[in-house]
């Protein structure tokens, strides 16, 4: 039997085996993207899922509408404002979390062969899913404001099979920067003397501990060409699978079709359910609650990094989101490390992986929302010991 | 902006178009593949939903693995006996709906220009997927029995770039046919010789009216080319979106790569609401309850038709699942009905659309698990009186 030619660019992951090693209850992980579970409102959610198959417990099982259930795009159109905004529900179509916007993203507009142009580093999830249709990535190095647009412009102006712009202005994944408003307008120009779509994946954005959430990208799209991709997963329950896509209606209809083939449509019941929970519940008050304990979590390990880590190692000071990003001296490796973090029962992501086209071994991510406090100062230094005897 | 080339074979649906005109509550509508909602299990549901939030909340809502909820993999490996093959949790991937599993069986063997071989006619939602990775479909005619397997042995001796097979043994969409045993044998015959993978769709083979379960394709696989795809949409809810895979271990692993980039993973709560609902309750004694009430409507629309169809009309005689099939004379478009249908309150899918290469418009499908036993009665009369005015 042959197997598709995309096959080929898909292979078992290295760092999946190190992370099920991680999953052993005696190590402190700082590995996965994961919320805090102890944060998730499971008792409210009860009481919604008991309001729901109570009184609309048929539709709630059946099928329902690809783009997805009206009265929850209808929130989540208003919720954007906060994004510097406006938008409506039949711009939205709601996914199962926002990786299947980014699997759909590539698909609609990827042939094999395209470029697609990513911030250095980018996320692991999207890269994974992108390769899928077999594109060329070509990575966009970044300061502390995002992408440089200076090598956005030359790589624009040289290269003429660029199909997709993605990034992710705030709180980065992997790297915990957010970008400027300034880097945001100037990538939206270029944007539209390239004609070229570009993908705005924002599943942190509204966890910022700090300062005001800056507009985004699709706050100075003009011409219809920004995708916006949001998801309940770090504010409410990834176990949900509840994402959303928005952009212009001839746009939006080429994400239909794809969802259509794909699953049909995501959930009608987690729908239903997440909308009568922000009836029900104070939604704002609970992501409230969830920054403020990340907000913590951030400034134990970012005190601990300081006192444990060696001076030659930077990392970055996120605003929000769940990530910071270690860079260690050239001639270190992070995934060598990483069998020695274990032996001493602490985990991370090496930082390779995050970038499409290799390289760049010398750093790794750190997680700070899914352990406790106690945890990271302790996680932090054991970490910082092994580090020490690498040097 | 330019989409890509695969978006070019995915367009809007005109019986979409149609569909929606059939959802007024004035219609009686034959046309969905909809289970009946008043017999989901709402109140059991919420109990399990109470149940698994009480006991597992933080677990429900947090990530889980990519291939699934070991504990509910191990029931439907269970199950899969009654289909006549054995099988363990490992070989089985939790999709979001037998639907994914199309969508990843195209994505995972099917290049560009590739042939899929299908039953004519072929399940449309499955067509719509496939049609994703840009295959040549080649039709194989069907008789009472099932594929004909002459046909099918000419084209794989002829056609030299056939690389998947994709058929539905049991209660077919839309014919409402099931293959006989000698067909089953035959076609894994074949496959072996061909070295070809089969993707049996099973999404009704559970609601048999009268007789034994056969024993399904995979039940004569030997050399692990089958790919069973399974749902809990008819026997459970289609809302909440939970099918699967069964492969073996080489092949199951490529349809996880392609999940991980799809979507991560399906519902982490919806899985184990499913799996404790298993726990809780006799889910073998609920099926049992649709059967009857589904062989009662199949009953009634049966005897509708007889009544009410002209003569010259040919019908399926469905030993299970949900649809009928009606063939016209040659010269009748049952596109050019449906208008006419909906003017007098009643609907169908037209059959066209089942066939990937076109043709054969004197056909249409009939829905009878989603109309109480009255509206079939009416609908039916109603129907016939058209067809009557249209010979």
């Amino acid at each position: 039997m042959k197997f598709a030619k995309r096959m080929d660019y898909l292979k078992a992951s290295e760092i999946r085996e190190l992370l099920k090693l991680a999953e052993k209850p005696e190590i402190i992980s700082f590995a996965g993207g994961l919320p805090a579970p102890e944060l998730f409102p499971t008792e409210e959610l009860a009481k919604v899922s008991e309001v729901v198959l109570k009184e609309h417990g048929m539709q709630a099982l059946q099928y329902g509408p690809t783009d997805g259930f009206t009265p929850l795009r209808e929130k989540i159109a208003k919720r954007m404002e906060v994004f510097g905004f406006k938008t409506n529900a039949e711009n939205i179509l709601i996914t199962s979390g926002s990786q299947q916007g980014l699997d759909f993203s590539a698909r609609v507009f990827l042939n094999e062969g395209d470029i697609v142009i990513c911030e250095s580093p980018s996320y692991l999830g999207a890269i994974n899913a992108f390769k899928a249709c077999m594109p060329e990535f070509v990575e966009v190095a970044t300061d502390a404001e995002g992408m440089v647009m200076e090598d956005l412009e030359e790589i624009l102006k040289t290269r003429d099979n660029v199909k997709m712009i993605y990034v992710i202005p705030d709180f980065q994944n992997p790297s915990g920067k957010t970008w400027s408003v300034e880097r945001r307008k100037r990538l939206i120009e270029l944007a539209n003397e390239y004609d070229l779509p570009v993908i705005e994946d924002n599943p942190y954005g509204e966890l910022r501990f700090e300062g005001e959430i800056p507009p985004s990208l699709k706050a100075f799209d003009t011409e219809g060409r920004v995708i916006f991709l949001g998801t309940f997963s770090k504010t409410f329950s990834p176990g949900m699978r509840l994402g959303w896509v928005i952009a212009d209606a001839p746009i939006l209809q080429k994400y239909n079709f794809i969802k259509q083939g794909a699953d049909l449509q995501s959930s009608t019941i987690a729908q239903r359910e997440m909308n009568t929970y922000m009836e029900m519940y104070d939604f704002d008050a609970h992501i409230e609650k969830i920054k403020k304990v990340y907000k913590n979590r951030r400034d134990v390990m970012i005190e601990a990094i300081k006192e444990h880590f060696p001076s030659n190692v930077t990392y970055t000071y996120p605003e929000g989101g769940l990530f910071t990003w270690v860079v260690l001296p050239e001639h270190l490796s992070a995934r060598d490390i990483m069998p020695k973090a274990l032996e001493n029962n602490v985990a991370f992501v090496p930082g390779g992986s995050f970038y499409p086209n290799g390289g760049n071994e010398n750093t790794f991510r750190l997680n700070y929302s899914n352990m406790s406090e106690d945890k990271i100062k302790e996680g932090i230094a054991r970490l910082g010991k092994v580090l020490k005897e690498m040097m």
